[in-house]
């Protein structure tokens, strides 16, 4: 199952490259107007790497397979699979308040998806009390669908203030969790 | 050979969503026009993650590899591949009946092909009575091929007709046996 | 070097597939059109199929990796993934002439950079006489550049001739040597 | 990590390909007029074998897989998945003076992030002094970015200058390190 997922994540990660059609001129001016399509792929890069890392280290939890975890696994890979779409219309849009919260949709379907599995997994682990606990208070899983939920809903306020809760969720998985933590503690 | 299959089955599932061309408009109604391509994309998605699952089960059976069972994987292997295509047809021509008799066709021949490496493999165990019963019993891969029949012979009537086969052979796949079982004793 | 030269065929032989451009029309006529492209790429599959299926064995034949295998693996590789290009020229000209030379120009330099490989892993093996003596004596790896050249000569003959020889060696590959060394014996 | 980064580099590789967009002619000359796109295509071919090459040796190195070195490698793998874009670009405009600067910005950044996962790679064999410094001096790691930035620096005076140090890093990778050797002490 860890081959088939890593696949398609591979997969997902690069045909997103394929969006970036080669532009007519020649300069520099023509790759600027590419930044948007840039900047997208940018943001959908780092949520599938993090998508990637996250159930690499799931999956090797899983103590037997079977065919609703199975099932819950394509059920993520399938929303995952149209973030490259989600990401080139945001893209080819210019950041427009529809193509933003598409996105987010998308993004937040993938996250219960993902939470479904974990869900799934813990309950394998049902004697195990410590791993149960330190799966079941995975305040990242829990946090992103809200932070989501925002970007979705302020899509329309503004491409920036939509933007802002994209940046922060992949920021509070791409930063280490000690220096977030202590963070928190200092404020 | 399973990394290998495994791969292509990655890549057909995924490449079907570069079909998915990014709408001009940047609104909800243009997302709308899409749904048919959408509505294909997950009917293929199920049925390509029914031959994973299944498949991936099936190559762990095979006792010693040989040129016969490669080659009947390869046309497995083929008749999947056609898959794409055949989704984004039926997708692009909301359902005609010409491109949903050929979703039939292709599905009807990886079915065929798929029971035909499932009896090459059966032959391996011919000393394993209880193997091979259970396997050739296998009454799902024995009514596929007639529901697939179904579909492509009531394309003509309405979408609808050809569609609840489509629908069918999915869910007797996806549902969990033990839940049909049940629904057949209860009828 | 195996994972790698795997995912690069399963690559090759499922984005020939994207050439299938969906037709604009919805009857079986508009499908019939596509049918020199769902020729060549039959072909292709089988060629693409042969090639994973003997490159696997060729690979479990390596004793020691090294940059020098590491390259003639990579330029195979190289002239093989050139075939989903010259089959999609092949198919969208109706086998005209060049497409079709150029069809065999790639198959005949992937035909070399294979028994360079085979030379230089053989190489390896230059103590055990019998495994030299039963690759060195690989007599399909040997015709099939000469079978290559004929089409390639006959390409502007005439669709037919050419088309000829290239079934003559994909037939070679497939049908098992048993069958052929029988068939070579009752002549 | 591995087989998730050999399956980026294998569909990087692949889908480049993508870009050899059939010609409307059928003969030798509407060929000839891709030669440019094939040039360009030829040299990331190259440059993507190397860096799965390395790249493969490089991780084996690993002794605790943690979150810094999976950022670490999925940086390197953003810029080589730009690599198919701005060979397209490179071989469409044939070789105009602003895409070969790009394609070395590309590389460029692709061989710092690389510098910086192998500088990673090594702290974590601070003990093992032959190791560090067997890996500390690797000149060619080192060498590479200022050949890529004269590549850059010189696009503007001409194709054939900036195409020159392009065809020296490939070299220096490509041939085998003793012949180098030979080569300098010769002189």
């Amino acid at each position: 199952m860890e081959a088939f997922s890593d696949g398609v994540l591979a997969i997902i990660i690069t045909i997103m490259v394929l969006e970036f059609k080669v532009p007519e001129g020649h300069d520099w001016h023509s790759l600027i107007e590419l930044s948007p399509k840039v900047l997208s792929y940018i943001f959908s890069f780092i949520y599938i790497g993090i998508y990637w890392n996250n159930h690499h280290h799931l999956l090797h939890m899983v103590r037997t397979m079977n065919g609703r975890l199975m099932w819950l696994n394509l059920i993520l890979l399938f929303w995952l699979s149209l973030i490259p779409f989600t990401t080139a219309w945001m893209g080819e849009s210019q950041f427009a308040p529809t193509p933003m919260a598409l996105y987010g949709i998308i993004l937040l379907l993938a996250a219960i998806s993902y939470r479904l599995l974990q869900l799934a997994i813990i309950s394998q682990h049902s004697g195990d009390s410590a791993f149960v606990k330190s799966m079941g208070r995975d305040w990242k899983v829990k946090i992103s669908p809200v932070l989501y939920l925002l970007a979705i809903l302020t899509a329309y306020v503004g491409p920036w203030v939509s933007g802002f809760f994209y940046v922060l969720v992949a920021a509070i998985w791409v930063v280490p969790e000690k220096r977030i933590e202590h963070i928190l503690r200092s404020e």
